[in-house]
Order: C-alpha cells, then sequence, then structure tokens
C-alpha cells in the first residue's frame, strides 16, 4: 500500500468500482497511514484474512518480493479471486506466477502501469496518478478471457491507456527506454560522487546535468531488483550502449566531425519528433 | 546576436551601463531583427564600423568560428577595446586569442556564461538570463587586472555571480558535468532511433527518458564543435563513463545485487544532495 496499490485504490473508489478495500502490507505504520487516509477501508491481519472472498488483489510490491508474495498466498487463494500486479519487469513475475501458483493461471493478468514514482508512500497516492498513462498488460496462455476483462476494466476506470504485448517483448521493450536510461544515470552519477573533487565538479552542474541525472534519485534497492529481474534485455542494451559510446570515442579520437555531427543530428531529430508528440 | 548576446545586450541596457550596442552577424536577418526587438541600437556594416571606438566586445559565436573572426578583427581592434566571450569551452578559445591577438592580449578576458540554450535566437533573448547564473572567467596570465575588473562587472551587472579558474581546469570540469552527458543523451537516443522497432521504443519512453534525454534535443552543429574544441578532456571523460558501465556489466553478469545496489546507493546520495542545493 504506497504511490502505487494506494493510487490503485483511490482511483477504483472514487469511480464507484469497489465495496471495500483491504490493506496489506509488511509494516503496520504506512497501513495505518492508508486507513487514515481513506485510501484503504481495512487493515488486513493475514493473508488468510485479506484474500477472504477477495475480487481483485494487486501485487504492488518491489519485484524481487513477488515469489516470497505468491508462496504466502498460494494456500489462502480462492480460484474466484483474480490477480494483477504493478511490476516495472514482467517475464521475471510470470515465471513466479507459473512457479507459486501453478493451478491459479486463469485468474492472473500481470500488468505494468507506466506512471511515475518520483515520490513514493502511500502519502504520495491519488486518484488520478493513472490518468491518460499507459498499463501494459502481458496476460498468460492460460489467463481466462474473462479475468482479462475485468483487470482491463480496472486499469480503465483508473484512465490508463491499456496496451497488451507479451512479457519478454515488454522486457525488451523497458529495458532500452526506461532501465538502461536509469542504469546509466546512476554511473554518470557515481563516476563523479565518488572523485576527489567531486565537490567541485557538483557546484558547476547546471540544468542538462539536473535533468540528464534526475532518474539517478530513483530508490536503490528498487532499481537494484528491476536490473537483476531484467538482467539479460538490460544487458543486451547495455552493450549496445557501450559500442555506441566506442564508436563516438573512435570518431572524437579521429576528429571524424561530420560522423559526430550526423549522430548527433539524427538523434536530435528522433528526440524533438518524439517530445513534439508528447502531452 | 542571439540568445547569449542579446541577453548581454539587453542587460547592460538594462542596467544604464552602455551607451550604444552594436551588432554584428553573418546574416542580416536576426540582426535586423534584434534592431526591431531593441536589443541592438546599430548593425555594424563590417569589422572596421563595429570596432570603432568600442569599449567592449562580447564574441557570442559557435566556438570553432572563434578563430575566423578574431582574425577578421585583428586590423581593426585599437589597444582600448576589451574582448570577452561566451564559449562553452575555454582552452581552444584562449588558444584562438594568442594565436590571432598576440598584440592584445592584456585586453582579452575570456569567459563563460552558464546559462540555458534550450531556445535560441535573439527573440529569445532577455535581460534576466544571466540573473543568478554562474559565469566562469579564465583569464589569462597577460590579462591586465582593469581589464579584468571591466569584465567582472560587466557580467556581474548582469547578475552573474563570478567565478575564476584556468582554462584547461574549465574545460575539465564541464567534459565531466556537461559535455559528457550531452554527449550520452545523443548516444543513447541514436542507438534506438536507428532500430527498426524505434517507433516501438519511443511509444513506451516515458517521463525518466523524456528528461535523461532532453538534452539529445540540442543544436547538433554547436555539440559537435564543443565536442571536438573540448576533445581531449572529454575522451578522459568518455572513457571513464564508459569503464563505468562495463563495471556495472561485470557486476550484471554476475548477479552482484550488492555490488550494484552499492553503487545506485552512492549515486542517489549524491544526486539528491545535489539536488536538494539547487534552487
Amino acid at each position: 500500500v504506497g504511490l502505487i496499490g494506494g493510487s490503485f485504490a483511490l482511483a477504483l473508489k472514487q469511480n464507484g468500482c469497489v465495496q471495500e478495500i483491504i490493506g496489506m502490507g509488511r509494516s503496520p505504520e504506512p497501513l495505518k497511514q492508508a486507513q487514515a487516509l481513506g485510501v484503504i477501508d481495512t487493515i488486513a491481519q493475514d493473508w488468510a484474512h485479506a484474500l477472504h472472498q477477495t475480487d481483485l488483489v494487486l501485487i504492488a510490491a518491489p519485484v524481487a518480493q513477488t515469489g516470497p508474495l505468491l508462496q504466502a498466498m498460494a494456500p489462502h487463494l480462492s480460484p474466484h479471486t483474480l490477480i494483477t500486479d504493478a511490476g516495472s519487469t514482467k517475464s521475471d513475475v510470470v515465471a513466479a506466477f507459473y512457479a507459486h501458483l501453478p493451478q491459479h493461471l486463469a485468474q492472473i493478468v500481470p500488468a505494468h502501469p507506466i506512471a511515475g514514482a518520483e515520490k513514493s508512500g502511500v502519502s504520495a497516492a491519488q486518484a488520478t496518478l493513472y490518468q491518460g498513462k499507459k498499463v501494459i498488460l502481458t496476460p498468460l496462455p492460460e489467463s481466462s478471457p474473462g479475468a482479462i476483462q475485468t483487470v482491463q476494466a480496472a486499469w480503465a476506470a483508473c484512465g490508463a491507456d491499456i496496451h497488451t504485448m507479451p512479457p519478454n517483448e515488454h522486457d525488451a521493450v523497458f529495458a532500452a527506454v526506461s532501465h538502461l536510461p536509469h542504469l546509466a544515470a546512476y554511473a554518470l552519477v557515481h563516476d563523479l560522487a565518488k572523485r576527489p573533487n567531486a565537490e567541485q565538479l557538483f557546484r558547476y552542474a547546471a540544468s542538462g546535468f539536473r535533468d540528464f541525472t534526475r532518474i539517478a534519485g530513483s530508490h536503490p534497492e528498487m532499481w537494484r531488483d528491476i536490473c537483476l529481474a531484467n538482467r539479460s534485455a538490460l544487458l543486451t542494451e547495455l552493450t549496445a550502449c557501450i559500442q555506441e559510446l566506442q564508436q563516438l570515442q573512435t570518431h572524437l579520437t579521429q576528429n571524424d566531425a561530420p560522423a559526430i555531427e550526423a549522430i548527433f543530428d539524427y538523434a536530435q531529430r528522433a528526440r524533438n519528433a518524439w517530445g513534439s508528440q508528447q502531452s
């Protein structure tokens, strides 16, 4: 029950889609806060309570916790409870579903909402978080049409724009446009921060640096887990990125102005074409 | 007479520091526009006109043009005209001063205003552009104390926060905090944009990607010149960046969660400490 789960709850409540929201979590304080804020109605004492006559479960935990969570849920899960999740990686989450809930695959529709996580915690939750944002569904071959329809309707009720793709395709796309940029931003800041003259360097860093490195302010544990969960696709992207930088290194060493300008120009056109399509 | 030169002119005018602003440029249209906007008072017909009884020259052109510009100015430059510039690199600009104006070194005080260039052109010029922004002066050993004092006063009158350092130190610092991030942003966008599934990738790019790649929308020709002008320091940074990425590649290949988290954590703390100091 943090930003992601809390915002899902608030959106469904606001749209009259739900009767009761039950919160479940590792520590009691955020749950009390969520209840005080009206994000959840009830705090579950344990999984038996949390899953009793529950229609839909959203798993909104760091992806590395998915396996243990499913293991704990398994004994208490009825065939009538649908499950979706909000994990930033999908192949590993899907593998965890197959490993721990093999009897429940028809009830499961994995998802990844593409919604900002700059702030975190239930106090940042808002009913409008998913408004106009993309949510990627990666249904299993075993997911029942009814389950897909209901999970899709729940995310759509949050105002999300629903997309569907296979888990491996999802992971390849997000390794490229999200996971690698995070890794690179962390790497660049780490490289500067560890130097003896780090203070001087940061003193002269300006708005370009600010925006380029903003994502290096993201939660280290969460991103460690995402990078490891999507290791294979991320390594492919990391290798491509290093090769691209090595190519620029060669052009720079050779003073090859046209080659450098061609790369910058291609990138600038693509970036500006993309930027002008964004709201 | 674009964003940088125009804003300098407007700030000095607004503070009553100047009697007449003369604009000089390659093409007539921006000069006419600058005159219509009241940014400049007079359009110079040639260098003899531009430099006649002029107290202070600001060279605000792409750094690669500095040499040819100085060569053209040299025959018309009196010993009473001070010169500053706004180049993003300093060692190459200083070398151009030594090469083309060896008789005028006492009059020269190179500078680099750290002011955003997201918009460009004289229509974007504003008197407040340098307000609270850093301007780095890299005086020559030959710069006269009076020249340093006047140039410093001019930038200070624009509201800038004046810093002084040697040109090579300037170039090392900005290779790290500005030039490398630009190069990396261009590289990442180019790597994605050239792929057959580029359209799909960009479709799912979100706010992290938007900020990380914003500087890839910068002017390709200008950044080609900056990268080549600061080639040596930039190659040092590029090598360090590739090494840092290769280290993460190793950690990822070895599934070394603590090593990855340590890098992310170090970077996140440094980035957030820096971010909290920014206005």
